[in-house]
């Protein structure tokens, strides 16, 4: 079957009409994630009515399957016990990530729920900082004892891997639940079986540590191409393995994210399609009234040359033009910059090199762009215009590109977010430099 | 062993001073991840010299691994022997991805090193659009036949699993070699072993397309939570699997393209660490200069108005703030539906609804902007000079919004880029409206 669509009008007519039991029986034979996009595109009513439609096994997957927004709708309109199914229902890691999103006093709720086990483990989850890798572990992992044969192995795989979350890469620890190694599920397999573990093991792993940044383990994800890796703390004892499946969807909403930022958005927590009004207009409205504040600076900038414009008005003609450009080549080097440090491409090794080789490339736009406004300025308004927005254009592009690749380094140097120097806040920065540049140079040029 | 870091300078030294044996030994018990991290490191010169080091499987892995630029490099180096092992060890996909970078003579000559197979292989992949599901295919999967049972199946994996890439899923196909099903290998290990393979199948399988953008294959990655997926063609024919570490590139490189265009930067194909001055250039100045053709319609907007201007040169106060408004917000509208449809999180048809909201929010920003430069505005200028600056921001922020909005859903629409309406782009468009809108009020308002 392939990706099977389903019918969204239909399921709707079967519900109008009151015949539960044929979209029951239909639910109940279709693969998890179909349904799972069928709830998430029905209205909150109906979304309740299917999920509750669904046999045990089948909700149980849904409910992992969908994003916490929607989770947290469900377990609003479901009666204690069903809760605690639910609940227990869900993997480690996916626990997290709901209890993460919930308020906390319907957090704790929740946890009353959870057995011992699973609120222990819950509340471990809970005490690594967000956005660490520790938030996205599962404690669904096998592991296997050197001393065992592959027959073995397979053998107590077999008995214990029903509740593991992935079993391509099994462990190997030491008494002291220290991580020793690491071994492919496929090389126990395509061993004899009479093969001993500890001959299958080369002695190299690679490991997350529990409070890394899990922005950092997408680029571990990358440099091993693994679908799994174990997650130990300071000691080495092994805590919990993360899946691949959670890291591209982390490498998805960092980058989300990091989109938002570059543009003044605040993180919006839900996605674009379902932002409330309200919400929307938060988080997008705090960063232009603080531009404005930046602007007023702007505005003063150019009140001292009021004289300068009254005698040759002809020079508000190329302003939007300067300070444009210098906020544009301003966001191409912050972008530039601000990506490659979060994908881990340039450290801090890199940044003298980078801003040298930054002064050369700005330079070499700041003359293309001067020669070409200087064309068009000569044509408007004589060659001392000219020569102004000429040389203006030359400082505007070089101080906007430095300005671009300096800030997001500095930030990130003193440990706050290099996306923070998003290419409005360069763009409103590159203005104020612009309009002291270019009335300076002109009240000069054209000797005012 | 936790990450090891290889010691670069330590390495160098024994280079330098000749000791290559034990150079050698050093490497040769080292995983591929870190060799292929300290090539990267390393000068062009050394870098020959270290691969030439490598024992054979461990330099195939390493080449596997390294990025296409620097396998380009390793093999200008190599004699022609050498280089058709390399190529031969290397798994379909990743040759794929090496010969789309090289230039097509180089892709010509490698071809000619390849057997038949391989280079027919190679050729067909290569005839898929770059940028396609296809061109990420290997044929590297396990298929298992429904009459088989458990341990029959396992017997098989044994024998012919060591060539394939991933064994965490099996594929059955027909007798015309339609893909009929998916099966986990765990179902077949914790299965008895007298259980027969049809017994375990279920009829739902997700499936990719050859000619399917590779954009949206990170989506059905994420949907299905899988780590490999099958590809087949328009008759579901099984051409071959694409795996989660391949997607997971693909993830982070596509967001890498749209940051950079979204900042009018073109693709720079090469990490920004190591991109030339050159090539910076190249790939910023375009755009940047493709602007001032743009602004020149803003500065024949501001031409028109220099009577105005002459009459109340505070009205250039206000300008750099209202177009930078405008540009801000229609950057925070573009920023967000360009990265909506890229992550498949709206589609065509959320637009209607979208736009409205968007009228919505931006009106609502609108408002709250125009209120705070009133206040500013009243502070400088008096009661009207407020009131025609506090009218054009509320415009322009609502026109800039809006068209951040309309324009990316245009563009994707006409099956062009939605990344294309970057906010430089819309900034500059915002310009435009912003100067007409303005001094078009401050006339009226102000009489003059």
């Amino acid at each position: 079957m392939i990706l099977r669509h389903l019918l969204l009008p239909d399921i709707l007519d079967l519900v109008e009409s009151g015949r539960l039991n044929d979209v029951r029986e239909f639910l109940a034979v279709q693969p998890a994630p179909e349904i799972t996009e069928l709830l998430t595109a029905l209205e909150d009513k109906d979304r309740v009515l299917l999920f509750r439609l669904l046999p045990r096994h089948l909700a149980d997957e849904v409910f992992s399957l969908l994003e916490p927004p929607f989770q947290n709708l469900l377990l609003k309109n479901m009666a204690q016990e069903e809760v605690r199914q639910v609940l227990s229902g869900l993997s480690p890691d996916d626990r997290t990530a709901l209890f993460e999103e919930l308020p906390a006093r319907v957090t704790k709720g929740l946890l009353g729920l959870l057995d011992d086990r699973d609120r222990k483990q819950t509340l471990t989850l809970l005490s690594y900082p967000e956005g660490s890798v520790g938030r996205l572990m599962t404690d669904r992992y096998v592991t296997v004892e050197p001393t065992w044969t592959a027959a073995q192995a397979l053998e107590h795989l077999r008995r214990v891997g029903t509740d593991s979350e992935t079993m391509t890469m099994t462990y190997i620890v030491d008494g002291k639940g220290r991580l020793t190694d690491d071994l492919r599920l496929r090389k126990i397999i395509l061993a004899p079986a009479e093969t001993r573990i500890a001959d299958l093991l080369d002695g190299h792993y690679a490991s997350l540590r529990s409070y890394q940044d899990r922005e950092e383990a997408i680029q571990v994800f990358r440099k091993y191409d693994l679908y799994a890796l174990p997650v130990v703390d300071a000691d080495g004892i092994l805590l919990g393995i993360v899946t691949v499946d959670d890291i591209l969807d982390v490498a998805e909403e960092e980058a989300t994210e990091d989109f938002h930022k570059l543009a003044t958005v605040s993180p919006l927590q839900v996605s674009f399609k379902d932002a409330s009004l309200g919400l929307l207009f938060r988080k997008r409205i705090v960063w232009l009234l603080g531009l404005v504040v930046v602007n007023i600076f702007t505005g003063t900038g150019i009140a001292m040359f009021e004289d300068t414009i009254q005698a040759v008005v002809a020079l508000v003609i190329f302003l939007p033009l300067l300070i444009g450009s210098g906020g544009n080549a301003g966001s191409q080097a912050s972008t530039l910059v601000v990506r490659a440090i979060a994908t881990g491409d340039i450290g801090s090794g890199d940044w003298w090199r980078l801003f040298f080789r930054e002064i050369g490339v700005s330079a070499a736009m700041g003359l293309a762009m001067a020669i070409a406004v200087f064309c068009i300025a000569w044509f408007r308004g004589g060659a001392l215009l000219a020569l102004a927005v000429a040389l203006s254009m030359f400082a505007v592009v070089v101080v906007g590109s430095l300005l671009g690749t300096v800030l997001p380094m500095v930030l990130n140097k003193l440990k706050l977010d290099p996306a923070t120097a998003s290419a409005p806040v360069i763009a409103s920065m590159a203005d104020i430099f612009g309009i002291l540049i270019y009335f300076s140079i002109a009240t000069a040029v054209l000797r005012l």
